[in-house]
């Protein structure tokens, strides 16, 4: 009886944190569409809708530490609740670097377009795939997924330099474009953010799964 | 008696903690030093320092995990140790930064000096600050110390903003800077990052302290 209550408690939690997680994507999403589309309602409505992530982040540390009390949850229990505290963390910052996106195209909307967007968008549909998939594999616990997270971090790091080298060849033959270059590097600096944010989900789960620690073993995999 | 043991416990988790923040501390003020006074081989350490830090981290975590498997903590010692797990977390990415700063620093010493640093070792001096007096705070269970450091990283911000106008009248003036400009850039923001890891930290004591959530809330402190 007790067991099936804690069960159910388990499931309210990961639902929350998929919750989370979707509204942190869609944030994110709507953050790039509001820089390619030009749209400044859109980046306003990202930096006003935090609020939203910050009181989810509250409502499910709390639902943890009352677990965690009420429940004594022992071994793998105990490794998903303390992971999901440590995963709603991450999403929570995760949000916050989609209102830093957002601030970033409010600047950029306003200023003469530098040229089309190709590998900001490409970054991004990646760091939201990664953050979808670290929260699938978590509730799922599929570690083969998790792993794959890990594996494209790589890639968004690639394509991070990809667009400084790029951006750096423009600053250095027009100094106008500085101020706009910048401003695009800060964005990818914030997917890169975001796509490390995922990888250290996916590690929590792997850990959780496995009970094997796998944090600072990347090179190794 | 089970207190009692309770209690040195928790005093060990404590001084772990305080150990990997004053690795942490040290790591960045050795990159930051590396950087001004142009020392290659002192960025090579804080660069292979790492290990160091994440083999604490995983220490630390294990720790956490059997306390709470095998005492059953309660109110403020649960909120304790959930806390160190994530302070943990914080301090290992703080540490990732340091590393951030080091290899920079690589790249920096190997160009002609743009202009001695004044800014930025003023800035890596707060953050350095910040660290220290977050877990001092947590150690002390002082919230006044913790109020501290969130007014603290306002000053950061704000030295970040600085250092940034000033670079980007740099650039715009002379593009043969602007590689070096945005090296240094990346080094402002990693020390941003490193204070806003203090940030978090110094959330999560006044909540162990006050059991009340401070986070989203600095506006109105």
């Amino acid at each position: 009886m007790e067991r099936h209550y804690l069960d159910a408690e388990l499931q309210a939690l990961k639902n929350r944190l998929l919750n989370m997680a979707a509204l942190v994507e869609e944030r994110t999403h709507q953050a790039l569409q509001a820089l390619v589309e030009r749209r400044p309602e859109l980046a306003e409505s990202v930096v006003a809708g935090d609020t939203d992530i910050d009181v989810l982040q509250i409502e499910i540390d709390d639902r943890c530490l009352k677990l965690l009390a009420l429940q004594h949850p022992m071994a793998s229990d105990l490794r998903l609740i303390t992971a999901a505290m440590k995963i709603n963390a991450d999403l929570e910052r995760m949000g916050d670097q989609a209102v830093n996106i957002a601030e970033n195209a409010l600047k950029l909307i306003q200023l003469p377009l530098l040229k089309p967007f190709i590998d900001l968008p490409r970054m991004a549909e990646r760091a939201e795939r990664m953050t979808r998939d670290s929260l699938d594999a978590f509730v799922n616990r599929d570690a083969a997924l998790a792993r794959s997270v890990l594996v494209s971090d790589d890639e968004v790091d690639d394509l991070k330099d990809q667009i400084f080298r790029e951006l750096l060849t423009y600053m250095m033959a027009d100094p106008s474009t500085i101020e706009r270059a910048l401003a695009i590097i800060l964005v990818s600096r914030s997917l890169e953010r975001i796509a490390d944010h995922a990888t250290n989900i996916a590690e929590d789960v792997i850990f959780v799964i496995e009970a094997k620690d796998v944090r600072h073993h990347h090179e190794e995999a």
